[in-house]
Protein backbone atom coordinates (compact mmCIF):
# COMPACT_ATOMS: atom_id res chain seq x y z
CA UNK A 1 0.00 0.00 0.00
CA UNK A 2 1.20 3.38 -1.05
CA UNK A 3 1.99 6.02 2.01
CA UNK A 4 0.30 9.45 1.18
CA UNK A 5 0.67 11.87 3.43
CA UNK A 6 -2.09 12.22 5.80
CA UNK A 7 -3.52 15.75 7.08
CA UNK A 8 -3.20 15.82 10.77
CA UNK A 9 -5.36 18.46 12.54
CA UNK A 10 -3.69 21.72 11.93
CA UNK A 11 -1.16 20.46 9.51
CA UNK A 12 -0.81 21.99 6.03
CA UNK A 13 0.06 19.62 3.19
CA UNK A 14 1.75 20.94 0.20
CA UNK A 15 3.18 19.91 -3.21
CA UNK A 16 4.61 21.39 -5.66
CA UNK A 17 5.04 21.05 -9.31
CA UNK A 18 7.81 22.74 -11.26
CA UNK A 19 9.07 22.88 -14.94
CA UNK A 20 12.55 21.48 -16.15
CA UNK A 21 13.58 23.78 -18.67
CA UNK A 22 16.33 24.02 -21.50
CA UNK A 23 15.49 20.40 -22.28
CA UNK A 24 16.97 20.32 -25.64
CA UNK A 25 15.27 18.39 -28.60
CA UNK A 26 15.80 14.96 -27.74
CA UNK A 27 17.76 12.16 -30.46
CA UNK A 28 18.49 8.51 -30.17
CA UNK A 29 20.72 7.46 -27.62
CA UNK A 30 20.59 10.92 -25.52
CA UNK A 31 21.06 10.41 -21.94
CA UNK A 32 17.36 11.73 -20.08
CA UNK A 33 18.62 10.88 -16.66
CA UNK A 34 21.71 12.94 -17.24
CA UNK A 35 19.83 16.04 -19.31
CA UNK A 36 17.33 15.83 -16.25
CA UNK A 37 19.77 15.94 -13.69
CA UNK A 38 21.72 19.15 -15.49
CA UNK A 39 18.76 21.04 -15.29
CA UNK A 40 17.37 20.79 -12.11
CA UNK A 41 17.97 20.00 -8.81
CA UNK A 42 16.61 16.75 -7.33
CA UNK A 43 15.24 16.14 -3.66
CA UNK A 44 14.98 12.39 -2.00
CA UNK A 45 11.06 11.53 -2.35
CA UNK A 46 10.45 13.68 -5.67
CA UNK A 47 8.63 12.45 -8.06
CA UNK A 48 9.99 13.19 -11.99
CA UNK A 49 7.28 13.00 -14.16
CA UNK A 50 8.39 12.23 -18.15
CA UNK A 51 6.68 12.74 -21.43
CA UNK A 52 6.18 9.60 -23.33
CA UNK A 53 7.39 11.27 -26.68
CA UNK A 54 10.90 12.42 -25.16
CA UNK A 55 11.68 8.65 -23.90
CA UNK A 56 10.61 7.06 -26.89
CA UNK A 57 12.71 9.69 -28.71
CA UNK A 58 15.42 8.50 -26.48
CA UNK A 59 15.11 5.03 -27.17
CA UNK A 60 14.89 6.00 -31.23
CA UNK A 61 11.38 4.59 -31.44
CA UNK A 62 10.92 6.70 -34.62
CA UNK A 63 9.61 4.89 -37.67
CA UNK A 64 8.17 5.62 -41.01
CA UNK A 65 5.85 3.76 -43.25
CA UNK A 66 7.86 3.48 -46.22
CA UNK A 67 8.15 -0.48 -45.73
CA UNK A 68 4.58 -1.40 -44.26
CA UNK A 69 2.43 -3.36 -46.80
CA UNK A 70 -1.23 -2.65 -45.40
CA UNK A 71 -3.16 -5.75 -45.69
CA UNK A 72 -6.91 -6.22 -46.36
CA UNK A 73 -7.97 -5.17 -43.16
CA UNK A 74 -6.44 -1.92 -42.64
CA UNK A 75 -7.15 -1.10 -46.40
CA UNK A 76 -10.89 -1.77 -45.32
CA UNK A 77 -10.47 0.32 -41.74
CA UNK A 78 -8.33 3.03 -43.45
CA UNK A 79 -10.87 4.18 -45.94
CA UNK A 80 -13.65 4.20 -42.72
CA UNK A 81 -11.69 6.31 -40.65
CA UNK A 82 -9.94 8.08 -43.46
CA UNK A 83 -6.06 7.40 -42.36
CA UNK A 84 -3.12 5.84 -44.48
CA UNK A 85 -4.02 1.76 -44.48
CA UNK A 86 -0.43 1.91 -44.05
CA UNK A 87 -0.57 3.99 -40.78
CA UNK A 88 -3.15 1.75 -39.90
CA UNK A 89 -1.18 -1.52 -40.71
CA UNK A 90 1.48 -0.13 -38.23
CA UNK A 91 -1.46 0.19 -35.80
CA UNK A 92 -2.66 -3.63 -36.16
CA UNK A 93 1.15 -4.68 -35.97
CA UNK A 94 1.19 -3.55 -32.52
CA UNK A 95 -2.36 -4.18 -31.55
CA UNK A 96 -3.49 -7.74 -29.84
CA UNK A 97 -6.83 -6.54 -30.08
CA UNK A 98 -8.63 -3.71 -31.98
CA UNK A 99 -11.94 -2.32 -30.47
CA UNK A 100 -12.95 0.22 -32.06
CA UNK A 101 -12.08 0.26 -35.65
CA UNK A 102 -13.86 3.60 -37.06
CA UNK A 103 -14.29 7.07 -36.33
CA UNK A 104 -11.16 6.54 -34.97
CA UNK A 105 -8.78 3.36 -34.13
CA UNK A 106 -9.18 2.19 -30.43
CA UNK A 107 -6.51 -1.04 -29.45
CA UNK A 108 -5.29 -3.42 -26.91
CA UNK A 109 -1.41 -3.20 -26.77
CA UNK A 110 0.42 -6.71 -25.28
CA UNK A 111 1.38 -4.86 -22.69
CA UNK A 112 -2.40 -4.22 -21.62
CA UNK A 113 -2.80 -0.50 -21.90
CA UNK A 114 -5.46 0.43 -24.27
CA UNK A 115 -5.44 3.19 -26.34
CA UNK A 116 -5.76 4.98 -29.92
CA UNK A 117 -3.30 4.23 -32.91
CA UNK A 118 -1.62 1.67 -30.39
CA UNK A 119 -0.16 4.87 -29.20
CA UNK A 120 1.48 6.23 -31.71
CA UNK A 121 2.11 10.11 -32.66
CA UNK A 122 2.58 11.95 -35.79
CA UNK A 123 3.21 15.27 -33.47
CA UNK A 124 6.44 16.76 -32.81
CA UNK A 125 8.61 14.37 -35.22
CA UNK A 126 9.65 15.39 -38.37
CA UNK A 127 7.14 15.30 -41.29
CA UNK A 128 6.19 11.45 -42.86
CA UNK A 129 7.95 9.99 -39.53
CA UNK A 130 5.92 8.57 -36.41
CA UNK A 131 6.65 7.93 -32.91
CA UNK A 132 5.98 4.70 -31.08
CA UNK A 133 5.57 4.63 -27.29
CA UNK A 134 8.34 3.34 -25.31
CA UNK A 135 8.24 -0.44 -26.04
CA UNK A 136 8.67 -1.36 -21.95
CA UNK A 137 7.96 1.87 -20.05
CA UNK A 138 7.61 0.48 -16.82
CA UNK A 139 11.87 -0.88 -17.86
CA UNK A 140 12.66 2.91 -19.53
CA UNK A 141 11.22 4.55 -15.71
CA UNK A 142 13.31 2.32 -13.57
CA UNK A 143 16.19 2.56 -15.76
CA UNK A 144 16.17 6.45 -15.46
CA UNK A 145 15.37 6.58 -11.82
CA UNK A 146 18.30 4.13 -11.25
CA UNK A 147 20.36 6.31 -13.14
CA UNK A 148 19.09 9.22 -11.55
CA UNK A 149 20.05 7.81 -7.89
CA UNK A 150 23.75 6.78 -9.46
CA UNK A 151 24.24 10.79 -10.57
CA UNK A 152 22.78 11.95 -7.66
CA UNK A 153 22.09 9.37 -4.74
CA UNK A 154 18.17 10.67 -4.60
CA UNK A 155 15.80 8.34 -4.66
CA UNK A 156 13.25 9.63 -6.65
CA UNK A 157 10.20 8.22 -8.23
CA UNK A 158 9.42 8.35 -11.85
CA UNK A 159 6.26 8.51 -14.19
CA UNK A 160 6.13 8.35 -17.68
CA UNK A 161 2.95 9.99 -19.12
CA UNK A 162 1.05 10.31 -22.30
CA UNK A 163 -2.71 11.79 -22.43
CA UNK A 164 -5.61 9.88 -23.22
CA UNK A 165 -9.69 10.43 -23.68
CA UNK A 166 -12.46 9.29 -21.30
CA UNK A 167 -15.56 7.62 -21.42
CA UNK A 168 -18.50 9.71 -21.56
CA UNK A 169 -16.34 13.31 -21.00
CA UNK A 170 -14.57 14.81 -23.93
CA UNK A 171 -10.89 16.10 -23.11
CA UNK A 172 -7.90 14.38 -22.67
CA UNK A 173 -5.72 14.09 -19.22
CA UNK A 174 -2.19 12.96 -18.50
CA UNK A 175 -2.47 9.05 -17.71
CA UNK A 176 1.32 7.18 -16.91
CA UNK A 177 1.62 4.26 -19.13
CA UNK A 178 5.47 3.51 -16.94
CA UNK A 179 6.03 3.87 -13.23
CA UNK A 180 9.18 3.41 -10.91
CA UNK A 181 8.99 3.94 -7.07
CA UNK A 182 5.52 4.69 -7.13
CA UNK A 183 2.49 2.30 -6.58
CA UNK A 184 0.05 2.69 -9.52
CA UNK A 185 -2.97 2.55 -6.80
CA UNK A 186 -3.56 3.68 -3.69
CA UNK A 187 -6.62 1.33 -1.52
CA UNK A 188 -8.30 3.13 0.99
CA UNK A 189 -10.33 -0.47 2.13
CA UNK A 190 -10.55 -0.96 5.48
CA UNK A 191 -9.72 2.73 6.59
CA UNK A 192 -12.70 4.47 8.19
CA UNK A 193 -15.12 7.49 7.64
CA UNK A 194 -15.73 10.26 9.75
CA UNK A 195 -18.10 8.51 11.67
CA UNK A 196 -16.38 5.40 12.11
CA UNK A 197 -17.95 3.39 9.91
CA UNK A 198 -15.21 1.47 7.21
CA UNK A 199 -14.96 2.94 3.99
CA UNK A 200 -16.45 0.43 0.87
CA UNK A 201 -13.81 -0.50 -1.17
CA UNK A 202 -11.57 2.66 -2.95
CA UNK A 203 -8.76 2.68 -5.00
CA UNK A 204 -7.19 5.73 -6.02
CA UNK A 205 -5.32 6.20 -8.84
CA UNK A 206 -2.69 8.05 -7.95
CA UNK A 207 0.01 7.34 -11.11
CA UNK A 208 -2.86 8.80 -12.76
CA UNK A 209 -3.28 11.45 -10.91
CA UNK A 210 0.27 12.68 -11.02
CA UNK A 211 0.45 12.33 -14.34
CA UNK A 212 -2.54 14.34 -14.74
CA UNK A 213 -1.17 16.90 -12.41
CA UNK A 214 1.84 17.32 -14.41
CA UNK A 215 0.14 17.63 -17.58
CA UNK A 216 -0.94 20.66 -16.71
CA UNK A 217 2.39 22.07 -16.94
CA UNK A 218 3.48 20.56 -19.67
CA UNK A 219 1.72 21.82 -22.78
CA UNK A 220 1.18 20.37 -26.30
CA UNK A 221 2.89 22.71 -28.50
CA UNK A 222 6.22 24.03 -29.42
CA UNK A 223 6.50 25.94 -25.61
CA UNK A 224 5.78 22.24 -24.16
CA UNK A 225 7.92 21.44 -21.41
CA UNK A 226 8.32 17.20 -21.13
CA UNK A 227 9.89 17.09 -17.60
CA UNK A 228 7.95 18.07 -14.40
CA UNK A 229 8.80 17.68 -10.67
CA UNK A 230 6.44 16.85 -8.18
CA UNK A 231 7.82 17.67 -4.84
CA UNK A 232 6.43 17.06 -1.34
CA UNK A 233 4.34 14.28 -1.96
CA UNK A 234 5.48 11.34 0.53
CA UNK A 235 4.62 8.28 -2.11
CA UNK A 236 8.31 6.52 -2.86
CA UNK A 237 7.75 2.91 -2.86
CA UNK A 238 9.99 0.45 -4.11
CA UNK A 239 7.59 -1.97 -5.72
CA UNK A 240 5.06 -0.97 -8.38
CA UNK A 241 4.22 -1.37 -12.04
CA UNK A 242 1.71 0.27 -14.33
CA UNK A 243 0.22 -3.35 -15.09
CA UNK A 244 -2.00 -3.35 -12.00
CA UNK A 245 -4.13 -0.86 -13.51
CA UNK A 246 -5.28 -2.39 -16.36
CA UNK A 247 -8.38 -4.22 -15.87
CA UNK A 248 -9.15 -7.99 -16.38
CA UNK A 249 -11.21 -8.68 -19.18
CA UNK A 250 -13.63 -10.63 -17.09
CA UNK A 251 -14.52 -7.09 -15.56
CA UNK A 252 -14.39 -4.88 -17.55
CA UNK A 253 -17.91 -4.18 -18.75
CA UNK A 254 -17.02 -1.50 -21.13
CA UNK A 255 -14.92 -3.30 -23.17
CA UNK A 256 -17.79 -5.42 -23.81
CA UNK A 257 -19.76 -3.53 -24.75
CA UNK A 258 -17.28 -2.23 -27.12
CA UNK A 259 -17.01 -5.91 -28.56
CA UNK A 260 -21.05 -6.24 -28.32
CA UNK A 261 -21.11 -3.23 -30.66
CA UNK A 262 -18.34 -4.55 -33.15
CA UNK A 263 -20.52 -8.26 -33.33
CA UNK A 264 -23.42 -6.08 -34.35
CA UNK A 265 -22.08 -4.22 -37.06
CA UNK B 1 -10.08 29.26 -24.92
CA UNK B 2 -8.19 28.64 -21.55
CA UNK B 3 -5.00 30.62 -20.77
CA UNK B 4 -2.48 28.61 -19.34
CA UNK B 5 0.77 29.37 -18.56
CA UNK B 6 3.04 28.09 -21.23
CA UNK B 7 6.55 28.03 -20.72
CA UNK B 8 9.21 30.04 -21.95
CA UNK B 9 12.86 29.27 -22.56
CA UNK B 10 14.49 29.55 -19.14
CA UNK B 11 11.78 30.62 -17.04
CA UNK B 12 10.12 27.80 -14.65
CA UNK B 13 6.55 27.09 -14.62
CA UNK B 14 5.15 26.38 -11.06
CA UNK B 15 2.38 25.64 -9.35
CA UNK B 16 2.07 24.78 -5.66
CA UNK B 17 -1.20 22.91 -4.13
CA UNK B 18 -2.00 23.01 -0.25
CA UNK B 19 -4.53 22.11 1.90
CA UNK B 20 -7.05 24.55 3.83
CA UNK B 21 -7.35 22.80 7.73
CA UNK B 22 -9.32 23.06 10.31
CA UNK B 23 -12.10 22.80 8.03
CA UNK B 24 -15.52 21.47 10.75
CA UNK B 25 -18.02 18.92 10.51
CA UNK B 26 -19.70 20.53 8.02
CA UNK B 27 -23.49 21.07 8.31
CA UNK B 28 -27.06 22.61 6.55
CA UNK B 29 -26.50 26.09 6.39
CA UNK B 30 -22.66 26.46 6.66
CA UNK B 31 -21.07 29.54 4.80
CA UNK B 32 -18.64 27.33 2.97
CA UNK B 33 -16.65 30.46 1.76
CA UNK B 34 -16.53 32.05 5.40
CA UNK B 35 -14.77 28.59 6.67
CA UNK B 36 -12.84 28.56 3.94
CA UNK B 37 -11.65 32.43 4.22
CA UNK B 38 -11.28 32.34 8.09
CA UNK B 39 -8.79 29.04 7.40
CA UNK B 40 -6.77 29.95 4.94
CA UNK B 41 -5.28 32.99 2.63
CA UNK B 42 -6.45 33.67 -0.69
CA UNK B 43 -4.48 35.06 -3.26
CA UNK B 44 -5.97 36.28 -6.76
CA UNK B 45 -6.00 33.86 -9.72
CA UNK B 46 -6.49 30.70 -7.23
CA UNK B 47 -8.05 27.85 -7.96
CA UNK B 48 -10.32 26.40 -4.79
CA UNK B 49 -11.28 23.08 -4.91
CA UNK B 50 -13.91 21.45 -2.63
CA UNK B 51 -15.44 18.32 -2.40
CA UNK B 52 -18.78 18.12 -3.54
CA UNK B 53 -19.57 15.97 -0.16
CA UNK B 54 -18.82 19.02 2.29
CA UNK B 55 -21.02 21.26 -0.54
CA UNK B 56 -24.12 19.01 -0.60
CA UNK B 57 -24.14 19.03 3.32
CA UNK B 58 -24.02 22.40 3.74
CA UNK B 59 -27.14 22.68 1.22
CA UNK B 60 -28.56 20.07 3.05
CA UNK B 61 -28.69 17.23 0.81
CA UNK B 62 -28.93 14.09 3.29
CA UNK B 63 -31.81 11.93 3.06
CA UNK B 64 -32.88 8.74 4.49
CA UNK B 65 -34.73 5.95 2.72
CA UNK B 66 -37.43 5.78 4.93
CA UNK B 67 -39.94 6.79 3.00
CA UNK B 68 -38.89 5.50 -0.36
CA UNK B 69 -41.01 2.38 -2.05
CA UNK B 70 -39.41 0.67 -4.61
CA UNK B 71 -40.83 -0.10 -7.98
CA UNK B 72 -40.67 -3.40 -9.45
CA UNK B 73 -37.82 -2.59 -11.87
CA UNK B 74 -36.03 -0.99 -8.65
CA UNK B 75 -36.13 -4.60 -6.74
CA UNK B 76 -35.48 -6.41 -9.34
CA UNK B 77 -31.82 -4.43 -10.09
CA UNK B 78 -31.50 -4.72 -6.28
CA UNK B 79 -31.24 -8.57 -5.92
CA UNK B 80 -29.20 -8.49 -8.83
CA UNK B 81 -26.65 -6.27 -7.69
CA UNK B 82 -27.07 -6.82 -3.77
CA UNK B 83 -28.25 -3.51 -2.47
CA UNK B 84 -31.53 -2.55 -0.69
CA UNK B 85 -34.18 -2.09 -3.58
CA UNK B 86 -35.24 1.35 -2.00
CA UNK B 87 -31.78 2.51 -2.22
CA UNK B 88 -32.04 1.60 -6.10
CA UNK B 89 -35.24 3.53 -6.18
CA UNK B 90 -33.26 6.67 -4.89
CA UNK B 91 -30.54 6.11 -7.92
CA UNK B 92 -33.20 5.33 -10.46
CA UNK B 93 -35.47 8.61 -9.13
CA UNK B 94 -32.30 10.58 -9.89
CA UNK B 95 -31.07 8.98 -13.62
CA UNK B 96 -32.52 10.02 -16.94
CA UNK B 97 -31.40 6.52 -17.98
CA UNK B 98 -29.29 3.46 -16.48
CA UNK B 99 -26.61 2.19 -18.76
CA UNK B 100 -25.33 -0.40 -16.20
CA UNK B 101 -27.81 -2.28 -13.79
CA UNK B 102 -25.49 -5.13 -11.95
CA UNK B 103 -22.79 -5.56 -10.76
CA UNK B 104 -22.87 -1.90 -10.22
CA UNK B 105 -25.67 0.66 -11.11
CA UNK B 106 -24.20 3.07 -13.58
CA UNK B 107 -26.51 6.47 -14.43
CA UNK B 108 -26.46 9.19 -16.25
CA UNK B 109 -28.15 12.04 -14.11
CA UNK B 110 -29.97 15.60 -15.81
CA UNK B 111 -26.99 16.91 -16.03
CA UNK B 112 -25.28 15.11 -18.32
CA UNK B 113 -22.80 13.35 -15.54
CA UNK B 114 -22.51 9.40 -15.81
CA UNK B 115 -21.65 8.04 -12.37
CA UNK B 116 -22.28 5.32 -10.31
CA UNK B 117 -25.15 5.05 -7.48
CA UNK B 118 -25.97 8.54 -9.16
CA UNK B 119 -23.25 9.94 -6.90
CA UNK B 120 -25.02 9.24 -3.35
CA UNK B 121 -22.40 8.67 -1.01
CA UNK B 122 -22.92 6.45 2.08
CA UNK B 123 -19.57 7.12 3.54
CA UNK B 124 -18.96 10.06 5.71
CA UNK B 125 -22.49 10.62 6.87
CA UNK B 126 -24.04 9.24 10.09
CA UNK B 127 -25.50 5.26 9.70
CA UNK B 128 -28.89 5.10 7.64
CA UNK B 129 -28.33 8.21 6.16
CA UNK B 130 -27.37 9.24 2.46
CA UNK B 131 -25.51 12.43 0.72
CA UNK B 132 -27.29 13.15 -2.72
CA UNK B 133 -24.59 15.31 -5.09
CA UNK B 134 -25.09 19.13 -5.33
CA UNK B 135 -28.16 19.89 -6.89
CA UNK B 136 -26.37 22.39 -9.33
CA UNK B 137 -22.48 21.72 -8.82
CA UNK B 138 -22.20 24.78 -11.37
CA UNK B 139 -24.10 26.99 -9.59
CA UNK B 140 -23.03 26.36 -6.34
CA UNK B 141 -19.37 26.84 -7.76
CA UNK B 142 -20.56 30.52 -8.86
CA UNK B 143 -22.03 30.81 -5.32
CA UNK B 144 -19.04 30.21 -3.42
CA UNK B 145 -16.57 32.24 -5.97
CA UNK B 146 -18.68 35.02 -5.68
CA UNK B 147 -18.59 34.85 -2.32
CA UNK B 148 -15.19 34.66 -1.54
CA UNK B 149 -15.18 37.61 -3.90
CA UNK B 150 -17.52 39.51 -1.62
CA UNK B 151 -15.35 38.42 1.51
CA UNK B 152 -11.93 39.03 0.49
CA UNK B 153 -12.06 40.87 -2.64
CA UNK B 154 -9.91 38.04 -4.40
CA UNK B 155 -11.24 36.51 -7.95
CA UNK B 156 -10.69 32.91 -7.52
CA UNK B 157 -11.89 29.97 -9.60
CA UNK B 158 -13.78 27.40 -8.18
CA UNK B 159 -13.73 23.59 -9.09
CA UNK B 160 -16.49 20.95 -6.97
CA UNK B 161 -15.01 17.61 -7.08
CA UNK B 162 -16.04 14.02 -7.23
CA UNK B 163 -14.14 10.71 -7.68
CA UNK B 164 -14.62 8.48 -10.28
CA UNK B 165 -13.97 5.18 -12.45
CA UNK B 166 -12.57 4.93 -15.47
CA UNK B 167 -12.79 2.80 -18.86
CA UNK B 168 -10.04 -0.17 -18.84
CA UNK B 169 -8.12 1.31 -15.64
CA UNK B 170 -8.98 0.41 -12.31
CA UNK B 171 -8.93 3.02 -9.24
CA UNK B 172 -10.64 6.15 -9.23
CA UNK B 173 -9.42 10.11 -9.90
CA UNK B 174 -11.14 13.22 -9.15
CA UNK B 175 -12.95 14.92 -11.14
CA UNK B 176 -14.86 18.33 -11.65
CA UNK B 177 -18.43 17.91 -11.27
CA UNK B 178 -19.00 21.64 -10.97
CA UNK B 179 -17.04 24.93 -11.79
CA UNK B 180 -16.39 28.48 -11.45
CA UNK B 181 -14.40 31.33 -13.57
CA UNK B 182 -12.23 28.28 -15.08
CA UNK B 183 -12.99 26.74 -18.84
CA UNK B 184 -13.17 22.70 -18.52
CA UNK B 185 -11.30 22.13 -21.41
CA UNK B 186 -7.96 23.60 -22.80
CA UNK B 187 -7.95 23.77 -26.55
CA UNK B 188 -5.02 22.91 -28.59
CA UNK B 189 -6.37 23.07 -32.25
CA UNK B 190 -4.21 24.92 -34.33
CA UNK B 191 -1.39 25.49 -31.98
CA UNK B 192 2.35 24.15 -33.72
CA UNK B 193 4.23 21.32 -33.03
CA UNK B 194 8.00 21.36 -32.23
CA UNK B 195 8.42 21.05 -36.13
CA UNK B 196 5.96 23.67 -36.85
CA UNK B 197 2.93 21.39 -38.03
CA UNK B 198 -0.53 22.20 -36.75
CA UNK B 199 -1.29 20.15 -34.37
CA UNK B 200 -4.31 17.53 -34.88
CA UNK B 201 -7.32 18.42 -32.48
CA UNK B 202 -6.55 18.17 -29.01
CA UNK B 203 -8.40 19.07 -26.09
CA UNK B 204 -7.27 19.05 -22.52
CA UNK B 205 -9.49 18.85 -19.81
CA UNK B 206 -8.20 21.24 -17.25
CA UNK B 207 -10.48 21.37 -14.88
CA UNK B 208 -10.54 17.47 -14.65
CA UNK B 209 -6.85 17.45 -14.04
CA UNK B 210 -7.00 20.19 -11.24
CA UNK B 211 -9.73 17.84 -9.41
CA UNK B 212 -7.14 15.21 -10.02
CA UNK B 213 -4.28 16.98 -8.62
CA UNK B 214 -6.08 18.16 -5.74
CA UNK B 215 -7.56 14.61 -4.69
CA UNK B 216 -3.73 13.66 -3.96
CA UNK B 217 -3.80 15.54 -0.84
CA UNK B 218 -7.77 15.42 0.03
CA UNK B 219 -8.08 12.09 1.32
CA UNK B 220 -10.75 9.71 1.91
CA UNK B 221 -10.88 8.81 5.01
CA UNK B 222 -10.85 10.89 8.28
CA UNK B 223 -8.26 12.01 7.98
CA UNK B 224 -9.73 13.90 4.69
CA UNK B 225 -8.96 17.46 3.94
CA UNK B 226 -12.24 18.21 1.91
CA UNK B 227 -10.62 21.43 0.49
CA UNK B 228 -7.10 22.63 -1.56
CA UNK B 229 -5.89 25.50 -2.90
CA UNK B 230 -4.15 25.31 -6.41
CA UNK B 231 -2.05 28.25 -6.61
CA UNK B 232 0.32 29.77 -9.97
CA UNK B 233 -2.10 28.16 -12.95
CA UNK B 234 -3.09 31.39 -14.40
CA UNK B 235 -5.95 30.00 -15.89
CA UNK B 236 -8.68 32.51 -14.46
CA UNK B 237 -11.17 32.75 -16.83
CA UNK B 238 -14.93 34.44 -16.37
CA UNK B 239 -17.08 31.49 -18.54
CA UNK B 240 -17.23 28.09 -18.42
CA UNK B 241 -19.67 25.48 -17.51
CA UNK B 242 -18.93 21.82 -16.60
CA UNK B 243 -21.99 20.64 -19.19
CA UNK B 244 -19.95 21.58 -21.72
CA UNK B 245 -17.73 17.91 -21.00
CA UNK B 246 -20.62 16.20 -21.25
CA UNK B 247 -20.01 13.91 -24.59
CA UNK B 248 -23.38 14.25 -27.29
CA UNK B 249 -25.29 10.55 -27.36
CA UNK B 250 -24.14 10.59 -31.03
CA UNK B 251 -20.35 10.52 -30.43
CA UNK B 252 -20.25 8.27 -27.34
CA UNK B 253 -19.18 4.86 -28.82
CA UNK B 254 -18.67 3.62 -25.03
CA UNK B 255 -22.25 4.88 -24.59
CA UNK B 256 -23.54 2.92 -28.09
CA UNK B 257 -21.38 -0.35 -26.21
CA UNK B 258 -23.33 -0.60 -22.67
CA UNK B 259 -26.60 0.09 -24.41
CA UNK B 260 -25.70 -2.79 -26.80
CA UNK B 261 -24.97 -5.17 -24.20
CA UNK B 262 -28.07 -4.23 -22.52
CA UNK B 263 -30.29 -5.15 -25.40
CA UNK B 264 -28.50 -8.12 -25.94
CA UNK B 265 -29.08 -9.55 -22.27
Amino acid sequence: MAQVAVSKRGITLRIELFTVNDIPMIREGDDLAAIICNNTSLEDGDIVVIASTIVAKAEGRIFSLENIVPGRRAIDIGHRCGRDPAFVQAVLDRSVECLVEAPFILVQLESGQICVNAGIDDSNVEEGLFLDLPEDPDASARRIAADIKKMTGMRVSLVITDTNGRAFRIGQTGIAIGIANIEPVRDWIGESDLFGNRLQITQEAVADEVASAANLLMGEGSGGTPVVIMRGLNIHNTTGSIQQIYRIEEEDIIKKGLKCLQKDS
